[in-house]
């Protein structure tokens, strides 16, 4: 029989991450996996997107998702080789407000750039539950000022806490 | 360890299907699930596209994907019962697009209407591998026209022999 | 005093265009710059596309506006000179439909490739006043097919006489 | 003879905003028509996003474009009454990435919610001239620390001139 599985959105940068936020993104990606939650990302082959995605795989029965901004043509077909699935979009940016409304919990782990902001704004205009999880301070402050129900964590477990609540509420 | 999984599209119509037509695409869902595919469908709960998607869930081990046109709020949720993992795009008739350029393979399964026709036409533009299967003459002459590349099938086994040779090509 | 002005999309082929189809889409051109109308299209520098949006200029008071595949940047930036206003969407061929969901009237001019088809389905989809203008017999037979709405003609005159009644319906 | 018209993106809220900000936005899309540029915005009937078309529309000549989220059908239609020119993208937010790749320049005007904040990590992400007019303190530490090359403004004026100057660098 089939049922729809919860699909884990994990929103983070991609080059120039460093080595401390990689080892956190890959601990995520394992606690996801583990709870038996599917993992949603933006899937090129690029730091802490990447982290999260290898942590993943790590335990068995995972299901790792990438919506990709390229089209699958040539070079457009390059992603991080842990994809269960890849989904191409061709739309660019435009591929972030999928990944955003797809998941049914958004989490935002550690520091990223502005693509990564993007998604956080569009997560909180589309009201979806989202979690910073090890955010700057001035990440946290700017979008817990644009809405009152974004939630912050510190730590993988109290993250996936929030989630299972949120899951939980349907 | 972790591998992509081939995705098969599956573009069919919706509402008004008639009844060998969906039978029909309930045989094509179960043979991409027999041969280890993921099937990639349209999500709606309706006519052919439903059908693919109830076909793949009778053999164990299927993956069935769905890309939305809703944002996934409210009675933009709504999609067929079978799908393993639900997308949501909130783009309307683009999310066609993605479903085209997501596919390894493309398959139109029978009679379509204009949305079907703009899958077939987006799948000959990206040059994806593309099967009509079943489909009126009309529909064969028209698409062919267009590109010497479509390849059609009238029986399910037929289709997936195509498929296969595609996916060996890779 | 501001009033919305309308906009007719003309739908037609890039590269590869007879010489007739070009001085056909030219004076298409003119005429909806005549009557007032803005011009939407591709706004890409080629073939059928490049001419409506030539002959649209040669009068005075023209609007030409481009919904062009590119995000703007570099190459991604080239479209046809005659351009008013380009705006770039980064999103390829998604781009199609939003030049169908945007313009009063849909005229397609003359034969066409993939891309012009899935533009002709998706305003059959979306219910959008549709002109086929000197189209190839097949292109007529099948888009009929999907619809009983879509009308045809073989003159600019008739066509924008279509448009016209369109127009007024609102 | 026909000549790309530079595009002001001004992005903004949609409800909610005080008086002040509604009289400051007009004052830009004054501006913006008395310099010969054309105005896009998100083109709906509200707050910020439509006085700065009212404004706009003050000045004779003005050429005023709103992208629209919805699909331009019954109420999906409906857009503020200032516009020269709407299209519509049936894209819902994605529209903002739409909006913010097709201006010459972006400028942000006072406080927004979530879908302002989007246009805004957009428009960074694109490498787009932004210019950030009159925002909160937060928003500018928030959107400076993501890269060096925004700018800020207080006043529609010294705006203006860092528009001007974006525009002759081409």
């Amino acid at each position: 029989m089939s049922r729809r599985r919860p699909l884990i959105g994990v929103m983070a940068g991609g080059e120039g991450a460093p080595a401390a936020a990689i080892a956190f993104a890959e601990d995520l990606g394992a606690a996801i996996s583990e709870r038996g939650w599917a993992l949603l990302s933006g899937g090129r082959p690029e730091g802490v997107m990447a982290a999260a995605c290898r942590g993943a795989t790590r335990v068995e029965g995972h299901l790792v998702v990438g919506v990709l901004p390229g089209d699958g043509r040539g070079h457009e077909r390059q992603h991080t080789a842990e994809l269960d699935l890849a989904l191409f979009t061709g739309m660019g940016q435009a591929r972030n407000l999928i990944n955003v409304l797809s998941a049914d919990v958004v989490v935002v782990c550690g520091a990223g750039g502005a693509g990564t902001a993007s998604e956080v704004a569009h997560a909180i205009k589309a009201e979806r539950p989202l979690v910073l999880l090890a955010v700057p301070p001035l990440w946290r402050e700017f979008f817990c000022s644009l809405s009152p129900g974004v939630q912050c964590a510190e730590a993988v477990a109290d993250c996936c806490a929030l989630i299972a609540a949120h899951l939980q509420q349907g």
